[in-house]
């Protein structure tokens, strides 16, 4: 078996090189067409089709992520997870809010365990594309949410913005479901 | 910044030279000695207050995992993320009921990101040491669960046993706040 000495999550050797990534994104809409092209990319590289990226209060990308949980062999990689921990340790801290206002943007509505990770990013916002109901109908599973998140995240200080781009991030899902792409919930 | 690669989460040094490691553990008590005895290391060794292990069905270690928030720059890095991750990565799949049996072992019960973790794991069985309430009562916020999350765990076939170690469990958290650790909610 692996040594325990660390566990690492790649990120794709395309990534990087995306067009545009660290283009200036003024809008949520731009943030999150971003955000959508990672899951196309994603897809096609054979991942998972969710992506996710942490931008500034200037809309400057500091970490994109995007769904590893199979070439990783780890269930925890889901694209908010690998995008929170890669804008942390660009950035040299866990907590965003120590460095100003900082906006996750997800393709989807996050699963119960990424809900449960915004609020200890220190993220003050969280745009969401595709909703749960999107998601579930390809069969990805959600997980077991609180009741009213998107009030608990606000009583928080966390602002939610929901449904940008939701008909492009549902029509990727969807994409993905007829391409045959793995369904792997636990 | 840090070249967009892969995001990395060191296990501490100490770790791997722990006396007993991998001791056959045949009783959850016997698991839960090992799963505080990495508490009080890491707390010695200025980490956070929180350990976890995967154990396969033979009462043998899979993967421990110990918060790593603060040193590792990640707010996921909790005990639970980590040691779920280094199961998947030591045996090489996401998913470890693909491989039988697998029990995960925490300190204390799991925040809300942890809880959703547990389902996407595979780990057939949860056991916990301090309550909610004991975390809470040393300063950190264990997050937005659903309610009845023992009953929702339990409805996905992953039984859940509380309680065990939790004296000393608790007293461990209590003894991390009378030394000063950080108290790093986002």
């Amino acid at each position: 078996m692996k040594p325990l000495d660390a566990i690492s999550i790649s990120l794709p050797p395309w990534l990087p090189a995306v067009d545009g990534l660290f283009d200036p994104r003024p809008t949520v809409e731009d943030r999150m067409a971003l955000v959508l092209e990672l899951v196309a990319h994603n897809i096609e590289d054979g991942g998972g089709p969710f992506a996710a990226a942490v931008f500034d209060a200037d809309g400057r990308l500091v970490a994109p992520g995007v769904n590893r949980v199979v070439p990783a062999s780890a269930s925890i990689a889901h694209a908010e997870i690998v995008a929170i921990a890669a804008a942390g340790q660009r950035l040299g801290t866990w907590n965003l809010a120590g460095r100003g206002a900082h906006q996750l943007v997800t393709s989807a509505e996050p699963c119960a365990m990424c809900l449960g990770a915004v609020p200890w990013s220190g993220a003050t916002s969280l745009v969401t594309g595709a909703r749960d109901a999107d998601a579930r109908a390809v069969g990805f599973d959600e997980g077991d949410k609180p009741d009213g998140w998107e009030r608990l995240l606000a009583a928080r200080g966390i602002e939610v913005i929901r449904d940008v781009g939701r008909a492009r991030a549902t029509e990727l899902l969807q994409h993905y479901l007829r391409t045959g792409g793995e369904i792997y919930n636990g």
